[in-house]
């Protein structure tokens, strides 16, 4: 039967993504050599629903890996087996085994041993938990193919909070969601069947993850009414088997909104109450509640503000009704005026969060959790630590890190994240004067300052496609949040190899490529966005998605770069700016205080430079602009090359489907390459020293093609598109334009760049001559309904044989009212 | 009588306007003594609807100035009389009149005689027009309190072509028409009243206008057929007794199009065949008509190109159908590429009308006439004279004026346009090395190279609006289009000095505020718009209203500005630039070509100069732009200032209407002074050395108030709001926003910056406390539902008593789509 499953090759075997990283995928016979004999039985000493799962789950993985059937008992058998087991159950069957209290919470031994004569591979936790991660790791091991034959391995989390945060919506949206609507939500209800959410409770206990909060921080006052309590303690329920606790978003000002109260004054005894009341039903129906989420006094939320009370005030009065059931609040500490004024050159939305919570250090209670994102801003794609970090010694704080890429290419983008993270996680906030330092790691896990909790939330908002998050290799990231909230230590290429070879197998190509352009890909989407740490330089006020350079100036909400026709940045220094650099340790702001120190991909976060300013690398700011976003759009075309060698080394459909985002977000990365690009030609005045941005040879605008029907369009903002103009076609009209080709004979790949509105689903086609070359329909959703950044798109018809005085014909029938807009053709020599 | 007449103040009398400049007031006696002597019959020799139109004018004008009946004759009475006829009938009569040869067409003579021993007061005409013009001109001197006791005075114009073109639809809109729809059509048909024409027509041969081209120049090819002809006539038959032609524009595409071929080729004698029968046609129930106007391969208007005919084989075609007929086709010359590359820094829009009509010099017919507009872009506040007037010498050639204030303030802003047309009529092109020169008034009439014809086109666009142009102020324009296509060489103050007192009366402190606000208003205008040769700066993609800077960059229309962060100008040299220069004869040519012989007001249509750049004023080009619109916004709101003297001294409703308009000027001026000077503050990163821009002083954003249901905005162009943002409130909701009022008490103006979006009729509401201090409506019609340059709009209301701690609130309540958006406050203490 081996030999047999062994014969098909991956490609003919469709997968659809659905399974992740627990494909649990049968072992080759050389990874099987590895990993050495494991036994096939399991014995679980105890039972609970999470020992279940820990039992069923080895049934099940090493079941398929090593296509075989496993036995399970609940007494040690006369043969070998992997006995699973709290340390408490587990010792004195194995007295190798560590005493329980030698490990933290949640953490698991696994270890070879003899017991009663029999080799046993032992999997047992501190808590149940604790086996359940065991046994998730044990089967990783074998998945990977290590050597499981004789082990003797202690494993602890780095902090007791390990949580996905959810920005799903009671009516089935998802805010900054990009992989279909809320598995938990529709229609203002929980949903009917939870199936997708058992199963996503599987993922997130595989890799360590013990709290999910279900709904938006933007919360819905109705969540915690009787009314909604039973149908969240439903996901409870299904969550529970796998570790998971759920936890809540609330409204701040729900004691007026659904209380029949007139006030949410925090200091007021009836909303103390109120709380108490609420807390207290959650826990009648969830009795392992994991706390509370809140937002307030931010982006329009109601909060504290409104009666002059504290942060600290808010938080408290909720922590006090948690309190006496183990319950955690996290108060987020993204708290900011979104009505700032851009022309105060002090003003700076940086400085919000540790104005607003260095002041409360101390007074939060001992179950209060300051949530902190890990940069100052907002998820742009180059931030450094937030100083707030390294402020909060009494108070505990928790860093929340983004999953879902939302400044990051929205999962329509390869943009692997952990190196971004670990960035942060690893940078040495010298909040101490001891060594080895205080790395964020540290500080947010509670070690530093010997803090009772705090951990990592990960914004996750998996969505119903099938593959979870949109695009299959994006699960990397939510694997690699899993990994770095157990160990934040682990180094990003080895999340990445493993995590590819428990999703794609064991091919060394494959490994490697895969693997590679994960490594690759944070940095490349740095490159073509927003280098040097001017911010992602997207569209910031509403989709935060394709590039819109201007939309984050002079805006309110202090996200601002500053570059005007002589230079770019914000100025943060004590000396002449924003003081920002004062919120940290005077060790590490002096770093930031001057240019000279600064590290390049940070200077433009901190100065504010001309545009000649000659950085570390020896070249001007300007020519660092040009020349990495060239590099980085080479680097997004040269993953669709990479991607193309794994063909028939991958199952066909994942195959496909990450081919075809490659190839969008190799086109997307020329959108973002020529907008900034040109803007920044405009608006400095320096020509690129290399002589690339500006000049687009084989470009042929649609402007200048003989056109039927279509109409010349100017689009906002210019840059956007090339030449700064697109055609259009009206609603319900047939447009087309047509290019007389005049070059050698040969085979071409005809790059069709176009418009994709999400107003409607038109239909192009590519024809030479009479011929339709290829058709295609713009059916996706960029989140914009006009012709712009976002919605610019590229399709490439790859193999056309052109002769001399042949004729291209793009033609466009529209649909809806999407405007079919056509920007240019690019004809290039197939490789 | 006359004495009860003189004591109704004229305050008191409600005038609409529809009079203009003929209202015939009864004249004061002091003005009435100055005039002298002038008969009470009138005795008109032959007998035709033009010379009734003169006799019933003179009856109309004399009797209602000297409140006395004026009798009427047909030969010579035994009193004093006023003798009309044309020159060949007079002279037996008047010996001393001149010979009818010695007069060009429609000239008259106006002289004082003795006929059969009576004084005689005698209107002369070379031909019928001759003598209404001549009626027309007796009954000014008279209204304008001239002595006419002895007259000898000889009069021709200085062309035979004095037109309006209308941009009429058949459908009842007006292209680029202010003042309500078109008096000539509606519903694809001609109206079934024609008063309105009627009484246009008499205005405009009051000022010698002799012929009306009736409909849009991007013409509707059914105006044409045989079903639309008699609509046409009724036109004509209206407009005859005004010694106006009618002239219509067409479609060259209309033998394919109404003709039932397959081709539009001129060289076709198919299409020659069809042309010929649609003029007979015309001619047939129309037989006085002018002629026909074409636009052709411009803005999307097919024309001759579509076959590699020249314009001079499409002008041609059509010229040689009515040459039998007496009739002229008028070309017009305002050929360019509206998808030009702004690329490609040789690309020049201004080149156009040279390149394409240059090299056609002498292949036009004798009645074929090339209209040009005065500058070779597009009626912007400041452009040079256009080269190809100079460069056509065996070629008829028309100016193109632009009574409508398209790019000038649309009727809303008072811009008295006779100063810029004369700046070009009289600049001399230097065609001939002859003394003293070939002004460009000499050029256009066909004097200079002895044209067989030639002259002046003015695109008028009246509407259905009471007083014709919408802004009383405005009829200055049409009046003073009609004096300069008469006689060029009059002065703009004559003309405003003389269009004030006909249409304002003679009191001194009226004529002269009235004739200095006019004389005041293009400057003004240009320095809060688009000064030093920039072109206007304002949206020139679809609104052409109020500042849009980029709009007028990276199109493909072609009319670009260049600026970017280190200078700003088009660089028109043959140097260095687009060669345009080189169109120009080699002496005017050397003036452009060099900055330091550019005159300042052109400099930035020559020259691409950094910001620092100084003028021969002595100050940096920068420096000139924040000042200019500085000094042309505090001129706008003297213009109030200066109007609100003359309360009492104007009747009501005139005065009032203008009041409003020049208030909503001195408003509309400040938005495009702010937009301007922030737009170029960000851009050059130069501060304003006066310490002007950027700052506002007693400026409450709308951002900073206390809201209820506002709702944050990014405003697009930046620039068009204070701050780049607005508060909009959504549909149906009343929203609003207050500030407490800290500064001393006192009186106040409030100023309230808003949005005034074309769909919907907001109402703003002014609170102080719970008193409503104004209430008004948006229901303005600015060409734009959404809030930008166009739309922003100010109201103020005066007199507000302040003390500390009193609330100012602004409320709105939505109408329609309307976003009742605002922008801010402003608090200055009362004059």
């Amino acid at each position: 039967m081996v030999a047999l499953v062994a014969a098909i090759p991956m490609s003919a075997q469709a997968e659809t993504g659905y399974d992740a990283w627990l494909r649990y995928a049968p072992l080759p016979p050389t990874v099987l050599t590895r990993v050495g004999s494991v036994p096939r039985s399991v014995t679980l000493l105890g039972d609970s629903p999470v020992l279940r799962s820990a039992r069923d789950e080895i049934v099940r993985g090493l079941g398929s890996m090593h296509a075989s059937t496993i036995a399970t008992g609940t007494s040690l058998p006369r043969t070998s087996t992997i006995l699973l087991g709290t340390l408490d159950r587990v010792r004195p069957v194995v007295p190798a085994a560590p005493a329980a209290a030698e490990l933290a919470p949640d953490g698991f031994w696994l270890g070879t041993a003899t017991a009663r004569g029999q080799a046993v591979l032992v999997v047992a936790g501190r808590n149940e938990r604790g086996v359940l991660y065991g046994a998730f790791a044990l089967l990783q091991r074998i998945a990977l193919g290590e050597d499981v034959s004789r082990l003797n391995e202690r494993q602890e989390p780095a902090a007791p909070i390990r949580w996905v945060n959810h920005w799903d919506n009671l009516d089935g949206t998802i805010e900054r969601g990009y992989a279909g609507r809320s598995i938990f939500f529709e229609n203002g209800r929980v949903q009917e069947d939870l199936s997708r959410v058992r199963d996503y409770g599987r993922l997130l206990a595989s890799v360590g993850v013990n709290g999910l909060t279900v709904n938006n921080v933007n919360a819905n006052a109705l969540v915690i009414t009787d009314g909604f309590i039973p149908q969240l303690a439903r996901i409870a329920d299904v969550l529970r088997p796998w570790g998971v606790s759920l936890s809540v978003s609330i409204d701040f000002s729900s004691p007026r909104r659904i209380g029949g109260l007139d006030t949410f004054d925090p200091l007021d005894a009836r909303v103390a109450a109120f709380w108490k009341d609420r807390v207290d039903a959650l826990y009648r129906a969830i009795p392992d509640l994991g706390g509370i989420v809140l937002k307030a006094d931010s982006e329009g939320r109601l909060g504290p503000s409104a009666y002059n009370r504290t942060h600290a005030d808010a938080a408290n009065v909720i922590a006090r009704a948690l309190a006496p059931h183990g319950g955690v609040i996290f108060y987020r500490g993204f708290v900011y005026d979104n009505l700032m004024d851009w022309r105060d050159p002090k003003n700076d939305r940086a400085r919000a969060a540790y104005d607003n919570f260095h002041p409360l250090d101390g007074k939060f209670d001992a179950n209060a959790v300051v949530q902190i994102k890990h940069g100052p801003i907002d998820f742009q794609v180059r931030e450094p630590a937030s100083p707030l970090f390294g402020a909060l010694r009494n108070t505990n704080q928790a860093i929340e890190l983004q999953i879902t890429q939302e400044y990051l290419g929205q999962q329509r983008h390869v943009c692997f994240l952990v190196p971004m993270w670990k960035a942060v996680l690893d940078f040495d906030m010298q909040a101490t004067s001891t060594s080895p330092g205080t790395p964020v790691r540290d500080l947010v896990s509670g070690r530093t300052f010997n803090r009772p909790v705090g951990g990592f939330v990960g914004v996750s908002n998996v969505g119903r496609d099938t593959n979870w998050l949109g695009h299959d290799l994006a699960m990397a990231n939510l694997y690699g949040f899993g990994r770095l909230a157990w160990n934040p230590t682990t180094s990003a290429r080895t999340i990445a190899t493993d995590w590819t070879t428990l999703t794609f197998g064991h091919d060394p190509q494959v490994v490697e490529t895969v693997t590679s352009i994960l490594l690759d890909s944070w940095p490349a989407y740095e490159r073509y966005t927003g280098p040097l740490g001017a911010g992602t330089l997207t569209d910031i006020i509403r989709v935060h998605y394709g590039p819109g350079i201007e939309s984050s100036e002079r805006n309110g909400w202090g996200q601002w770069h500053r570059a005007n026709g002589q230079g770019i940045g914000m100025d943060r220094t004590i000396a002449t700016g924003t003081g920002f650099t004062a919120q940290y340790i005077p060790l590490v702001g002096a770093q930031y205080e001057s240019t000279a120190s600064t590290p390049d991909e940070l200077l433009l976060f901190f100065h504010h430079v001309p545009y000649t300013h000659v950085l570390h690398s020896g070249k001007t700011v300007i020519q660092h602009i040009y020349d990495s976003h060239y590099q980085g759009a080479q680097e997004a075309a040269d993953f669709v090359k990479r991607w193309r060698r794994l063909d028939r080394l991958i199952d066909r459909q994942r195959y496909a489907s990450v081919l075809a985002r490659l190839e969008y977000q190799a086109g997307h990365a020329v959108v973002w390459r020529d907008a900034i690009n040109n803007w920044f030609l405009w608006l400095s005045d320096i020509a690129d020293a290399n002589g690339l941005a500006g000049r687009f040879p084989g470009r042929i605008e649609a402007e200048s093609m003989a056109r039927e029907r279509y109409a010349n369009t100017p689009v906002v903002p210019w840059e956007t598109a090339s030449a700064g103009q697109a055609m259009t076609c009206e609603p319900g009209e047939t447009c087309s334009a047509r290019h007389r080709y005049q070059g050698p004979a040969g085979t071409f790949d005809v790059a069709v760049q176009f418009f994709d509105e999400n107003d409607g689903a038109s239909r192009f086609t590519l024809f030479t001559g009479d011929r339709v070359i290829e058709s295609w329909v713009a059916d996706g959703e960029f989140g914009s309904p006009s012709p712009n950044g976002h919605t610019s798109t590229r399709h490439t018809v790859r193999g056309v044989r052109l002769s001399p005085d042949d004729e291209l014909r793009v033609q466009v029938t529209t649909d809806g009212m999407e405007s079919g807009a056509l920007d240019y053709i690019e004809i290039t020599a197939s490789p």
